[in-house]
C-alpha cells in the first residue's frame, strides 16, 4: 500500500493521501473541505484541531518539520474525493452554509474556489441500500445504481476508491463516514462472523443484510485500508465487520464524534462522580436544523442518534439516573446546534441542587476539525502497522468502538499514552 | 502528640479525634456540626463526602473498618469545637439558616439538638487583629481582648485548643478556618523569614503583622497540629508560616475551598484546552446573600475572593482569555449561590461559540463535606509523619499551596497517587 | 340559592360560602387547602392573590371591609370540600408535599392541622367515568361506583353537592376542577344540542359519552351553581354544556390556568408583536414530577396539554412561527417546574437574535391562589347574576373559552374593566 | 421652517426629508444608514421598525401611498447627514462591523456603497466640549475646534444643518442623538431657567456649563427643528432646554433607546405586578464589545447608562426590590450584547421561585430601525404643530422625558392613542 512502512514512520516531504469522504457534501463534509483548502492558501489557523496540540510536536499544526520526523501528515497533504447521492458540489454547498448559517465569509469561499471546484470533481456516486426513507428523500443524483447485490455495490465502491487513488497518485487514502444518520440496524446471528455473512452478500436476497454504512465500511476494509465512523449509523460496528478488519489489516475506529453536548456530559459527569454528588436526573434537550437534523427529525433516524448520547452517564456515574434526551428539528437554527442540559442533584444531608448549561455551537464547525485529526491519526495507525479497532481514538466519539471508558479525560490519557508510545518508537 | 504512628496509621477502635473550626458558628461550619451530629443519629448519608468513595476503601463511608486498616477516621469519631466572635450557638445559627434558606428540616434539627449543644459549649472567643471593618462588625461576643501582642493572642488561642484536647481525650486535633474572608493582606520582608517575624511578634507594635486568620495558623502550627485553610484569608500562606510548619512538624493545606464556580472552571478549562477552542472571553457573576456575602460586599474583602477564582484560567489553558469575575451580595438568595458564566470560544475556521452554565447550589451544604474530608485527610497525613505543606490536597482548593495545577482532574490525579502510596505502605 | 342577590352584591358580614374542589388531595388542592388554612390562622400573606391587588378595594386582601361593600368574600369565609378518587386526606398530602417537594414549614403544617382535618371529612369520592388509564391506575378508594350512568353519577355528585351546603349552612358554593389532566375526548354531533345529549346520558350505552371532568361540571351547572376548569381536560367546554349553563343561570370559566410557561409565553410574544420583532422559532422545553406530571407521562393525557400550550403564539403573533413543546416527567423536580423556553427572533436587516428563559416555579404554589382568586370571582359574577361564560376571567387561563384574546395584557385589560363595571353599579 | 403644514400634515410626493445623526459613524449611526441604503436599493425589509405596523397605515412600511394621505415619511426619502469626530465614513465604518460582528453581508455592502458614499460627504466636525475624557480619546479627526464658547459652537453646529437642508433642498430635517454616552452631567440653578443659561453661553467662562450632546440639542432646538436623543447623556432633559423648545416651536423626545435587557425588564416586571408575585430581588448583567461598550467601561460613563436601566422597576411595581445593574466591556462579544437576568420572587404562602433569561441580541440592529421611527414620529409631530416634549414616544425609552409610566404596553397604548388622534384629525 504504502512504502513508508519500511522506511519508518515518518511521511516523506511531497508525500499527497487522500481523505475520501461518506456523505461528501454534507454539513460537515463541505467544512471539512472548506477547512483544507484555506489551509493551502495560508488562510486557516489550527484552532479546533487536537493534531494542532504540542503533544503531537513542534510543527504539527502545519505539519511541516523542519528537523526530526513529523508524527502526521501535512494538512497541504491532503487531496479529497468522497461518495455523494445528491447532486451537487462542494462550492455550492459551502456557498448554501454561509447563506444559511453565516459562518464563513464571501472572501473565503471566493479564495478556496479552486481547490474545492477541483476535489468535487472526485465525488463519486453513492449507495442508496437501506438507508431508510429519510435519506433516500434527500437523493437527487440521477443514475444512482438501485439493484446491486451488497457485494456489487462493495464492488463498485472499491473501483471508485482505487481509480482515486491511482488518479492522485495517493501514498495512502482514509475512508470516513460523515452522512446523514442511518435508522437503527437490527443485528442477526449473520453478523456475527464474518465467513456466513460474506456468503449471504453475494446474492439478491442478501440486499437487506447491511445498510450502506456498512457496505462502505466493508469495502474500505477489504482494501486495507483505515476507515473512520463518524456517525451513529452501523458502519463497522458489529462482530463479522471487526473480523474481517483484522484479517484484511485495516485499522478501523468510530463511532458516532463526540462535538458538543455529550462532550460536557463526559467533562461534567466525573465531576459529580469524584466530588460523590449524587445525579439525580440528567435531561438534554437539543434544538438544531441542518440537513443532519432533518433527517433526525424522521423518529428511526433519532432514535439511532439518541441511543449513543443516552449511554454515556451511567458508565461514568456507575448508577443510571433518570434521563431524557431529545433532539427536535428546528429549521431557522440551521447548523447552529443549541443545548440545554438541566442537571439535578443532590449534596450533603440530601439538599438538592442544579446545573444548567446553554451550549450555542455549529456543528459543522465542531466535527470537521474533528474528522481531519481521525484522518491523520488513522493514517498514522496504518503506517505503524495497527490493524482493527484502534481503541486510543475513543476521546473523539460518544460511542467508541470496544471501549467502555466514557470519561473524557481518561479517554485523552489514552491517546496521550499512544502519542508517547509511538514517539518512544520513532529512531531519534 | 498521639501513639499510633509507632503502631502503623490505622486509627484504633474508639478512637476519639478533635475537629476545631475558626468561625465556628457561620454557614459552613454549622453545616459541618449539623452533618457530623446527623451522622451520629444515623441520618447522614455519605453524598457530597470524597472521602466517602470507594477508593478510600470498603468502609470509609462509615468508617467502620471490618477487615483490615481503614485509612480514616470514623465520623462518629469526631468531637466539634471552634473560636467564634459572635454571641450565638450551633443550635441557633442552624435554625436561623433552616428559616432564611430552606435547607435543612426541622425534624433534622430536632434530632441533632443533644450534639449541637454539646459541642456548642467547647466554643471560645476568637480573635479581631486585623480582620478588617467588614468582620468586625459582626462581632458580638463581649470580652473579645483587644490589646493583645500577636503572641499574647497566639498563646491564648493555643490555651483553647490544649484545654479542648484534654477535656475531651482527644488522640488528635485538627484545626480549620472556615471564618469569612478578610480583605489581602500586604506581606512584606519580615513575613520571608520566620526568625524576624517571630521577634515582632512580641510587641505592641507587631499588632499590625499579621491579621486573625495567622494568629490561628501560627498558634496550630506552633502545636504541630495540622492546620487547613478553608477560605482565601492570609492563614498559613506565606513563606515564614511554611518555614515554621516544617519546623513544628505540622502538615498545612489551604486555600479557599473549591465548591461552586471555580470547581466548574477548572473542569471545563481542561476540555477546551485538549480540544483546541480558544476561550476568547469568560465571564463569571455570582450572586449570594449569606453572612460570608455580606462580608464580601465589602469591596476590600471581595478582592480577596476575586483574586483566586480569577487566576485559574491562564494557569490551565497556556494563555489569558479576557475574564471578569463579579460577586454580589444579594440577600433574597442567601445561602443559595448562583452563578452564570459565560464562555465564548473560537473554533474551526475562526467560528466564534459560547457557551453558558448557570449554577444554583448551597454554598454551605457544598463546603461542609469537602471540609470533613480535609479534616480525616490532614489527621490521616499527621499520622503518617508528613510536615509542612499537603499538596496532594489541591483539587480542594481554589488557589492550592505550593501547586501550579489547577485542572480538576490531574489535581485528583495527585490525590489518588497519594492514596495509593499510603495503602502501598500499610501492611497487610 | 342565597338572599344577597335581592340585597345587591354585597356579602354581609360572618357570610359563609363553599369551594368544592374535583381532585382535592391533589397539589393544587392541598395548597389551596393549606393556603385558606394558613389565612385563618394569621398566618397568609396575600402574594399570589390577583384579587389582593389594590384594584379590588382598600380592603380586598383580607377581605375585612371597614367601609361601604367589599367585592369579594373573606378568605375566611371559605370551608372546603370536594371529590377524590385516591384514600387519602388534606393532611397527608400537605406532608409529602413537604417531604418531597420542600415548600411549605413543618410549623405551617402543624398550625394549619385542625382545619385540614376538620375540612377533609368533607371530601367524597368521584367518578371514574373516562378518566383514561393514567389517572384510573392511581384511584386508591374502596367502592368507587364503577357501572352508573352518567344521569346517576351526575344525580350522586349533586347529592354530595347539596349535602356539603346544607352541613355547613353555605350562601353559595363555587366547584373548580384541579384533577390530573385526562385525556382528549372526541366530540360528535351530540355533544353540539343539549337535547340531544341530555337524552344520552340516561342510558348506560351513554356512559362512553363524556369523561369524568364534564359530569362534576353537569352537575354543578344543573344546580345553577359557578363551575370554573382549572385544567386542560373537557369539563363545560362544549357547546351542549354552554348551552346548559345559560339555561340553569350557571356561571362557567375556563379552561387550563395559566401559571407559568404559557403566563411568560402571552407576556412576551407581544414585545416582539409590537417591536415589528419577527419571531422564527419558539421551542419550550418543560420538566417537572409531580402527580400531574405522572400523569402527564402518558402521551394521550400529554396531548391534552401541548394543544393548550401551544396555541397562544399565532393568535398573539397574527402568524404562525415553528413551534415546539414538550413535557417530560422527571421525578427528582417533583413540584419544581422548570421550563427552558429558546425564542429565534429576526430584527432589521434579517439579523437572527435570541431570547431564552428558564422558569424555575411551583406548579401548586403559582395554582393555587389563581384557584382562590377564580372562586371569588365566580361567586361574584353568581351574585351579580351573570350566567353563561365568564369572558372576563381570560387573563387566568390558558384556553379561554370563548374568547380569542391571547395578550396577558389585553386579557387583564378585561378583568379591570369588568372591576370597574361591577363597581359602578355598586350603591355608594 | 415648511409649508406643508398649511397644506395638512400628508407628506406630498417626492419629498426629500433629512436624519442629522450626532455621532454619525458609530455602530447605531452606521446601520441607520446602511438599513436606508437598503432599502432604497429594494434589499430592506420592514422587520424590526415599529412604524412598519398596520397601525401606522397599510402602507406605511413602503410609504407609498395608493389613496389617502399616508401619515409617514417614505423611507426613501431620507437624506443622511451628521456630526463625527472620528475620521473615517460609513462605508468603513460598515465594513469594520461586518468583519467584527459578522452581522452585514458583503454582498449587501457592495450594493449599499454609492449611498453610503455619498451620504458619507454630508458628515462635519462635531464638537468634544466636556464629552469626558473616554470620548475624548476616540477623537481622530483633524481640526476639531477646541476653544469655542457654547455658544461658537452652536452657531457652527446650526450653520452645518443649515447648509445640508438647502443643499438637498429638504423640507423637513431631524437631529437624533447616537452619540456614545457621556458622564452624568450636574444640574445646577443655571440649567433651570433659559434666561441665566442663556447669557451664560456666551462667555469662555461658559464652556463648562454644558456637555456636547446638549449643545447640539440646543442647536436643533433654536432652528426650532425637532430633536430626538436615543443616549443617556444630558441633551435637552433639563428644564431650561425644554423650556427653549417651547419657545421655538421644537419637538423634543428622549432619552436613552430601550432595545434590549431594559425593554424586557418594562415587559415581565408588569406581569409580576399583575400576578401580585413579590420580586425580591432582580439582577442584571450585560456585556458586550462594541464602542460603546469601550466607552461604557470608564466607570463615569457607566454610571449614566446604569441609572437609566435601574429606575424602571421601582416605578412599575410599587415598591424597590434589591436591584443589581452592571455592565461590562468584553471585547470579543463586540456588537453581541448578552444580558443574563435573574429575578428572585416569591408566590403564595412565601415560597421562593427564579425567573431567568438570556438575552443575545446585536445593539445596533436593534437600535437602528428604533431611530428611524423616532425620525418619522418626529417629523409627524412637527408637521402636526406639536411643541416641546413628545410623551407619546415613551415607549421607545428608557426614561422617558416627561412621563412616569415606564410599563412598556401602557407606554405603547400611549402611541396608539396619539395616532388615533391624529387620524382622526386627517380629512378623508
Amino acid at each position: 500500500m504504502h512504502q513508508e512502512t519500511q522506511a519508518g514512520i515518518a511521511p516523506p516531504r511531497q508525500r499527497r493521501v487522500g481523505l475520501w469522504l461518506i456523505g461528501a457534501c454534507g454539513g460537515v463534509g463541505t467544512t471539512v473541505a472548506l477547512g483544507l483548502a484555506a489551509w493551502r492558501k495560508g488562510l486557516g489557523t489550527p484552532t479546533g484541531l487536537v493534531t494542532a496540540l504540542p503533544m503531537f510536536g513542534p510543527s504539527s499544526a502545519a505539519g511541516k518539520a523542519t528537523c526530526g520526523a513529523p508524527l502526521l501528515d501535512d494538512l497541504e497533504s491532503f487531496v479529497l474525493g468522497g461518495h455523494e447521492i445528491r447532486q451537487t458540489h462542494w462550492m455550492q454547498t459551502a456557498r448554501e452554509m454561509q447563506q444559511r448559517a453565516n459562518v464563513f465569509s464571501t472572501e473565503l469561499l471566493q479564495a478556496c474556489r479552486e481547490e474545492l471546484e477541483s476535489w468535487s470533481a472526485n465525488v463519486r456516486g453513492g449507495t442508496l441500500l437501506n438507508v431508510g426513507e429519510a435519506i433516500s428523500r434527500l437523493a437527487s443524483l440521477p443514475n444512482l445504481p438501485s439493484a446491486e447485490t451488497p457485494r456489487q455495490a462493495i464492488a463498485r465502491i472499491q473501483h471508485d476508491l482505487l481509480c482515486f487513488r491511482e488518479a492522485h497518485r495517493l501514498e495512502q487514502v482514509v475512508v470516513i463516514n460523515v452522512a446523514s444518520t442511518e435508522p437503527p440496524f437490527r443485528l442477526t446471528e449473520v453478523h456475527q462472523d464474518w465467513a456466513r455473512l460474506a456468503a449471504s452478500l453475494e446474492s439478491q436476497e442478501g440486499a437487506s443484510l447491511l445498510p450502506a454504512s456498512s457496505i462502505y465500511a466493508l469495502a474500505t476494509i477489504e482494501l486495507g485500508w483505515p476507515y473512520v465512523n463518524f456517525t451513529p449509523s452501523l458502519g463497522a460496528s458489529f462482530p463479522a465487520a471487526c473480523q474481517r478488519a483484522e484479517e484484511c489489516g485495516a485499522a478501523i475506529a468510530g463511532q458516532d464524534g463526540k462535538t458538543g453536548e455529550t462532550l460536557l456530559k463526559t467533562v461534567l459527569a466525573p465531576m459529580f462522580a469524584l466530588r460523590n454528588l449524587r445525579v439525580l436526573s440528567w435531561v438534554g434537550h437539543n434544538i438544531f436544523g441542518n440537513r443532519d437534523g432533518w433527517v433526525l427529525d424522521d423518529p428511526r433516524n433519532k432514535l439511532s442518534k439518541i441511543r449513543t448520547k443516552d449511554q454515556v452517564l451511567a458508565h461514568i456515574l456507575g448508577y443510571k439516573p433518570q434521563t431524557h434526551v431529545s433532539i427536535e428539528y428546528i429549521e431557522s437554527l440551521d447548523d447552529w446546534k443549541t443545548a440545554w442540559d438541566h442537571i439535578h442533584f443532590e449534596g450533603f444531608l440530601g439538599v438538592k441542587m442544579v446545573l444548567q448549561f446553554i451550549w450555542q455551537g455549529c456543528d459543522s464547525i465542531l466535527a470537521a476539525p474533528l474528522v481531519i485529526d481521525l484522518a491523520r491519526l488513522a493514517l498514522l495507525a496504518q503506517r505503524q502497522g495497527e490493524r482493527g479497532i484502534l481503541r486510543h481514538l475513543a476521546c473523539f466519539f460518544k460511542n467508541p468502538l470496544g471501549v467502555q471508558e466514557h470519561d473524557f479525560f481518561r479517554q485523552f490519557a489514552m491517546l496521550e499514552h499512544y502519542v508517547a508510545q509511538v514517539r518512544s518508537q520513532i529512531p531519534a
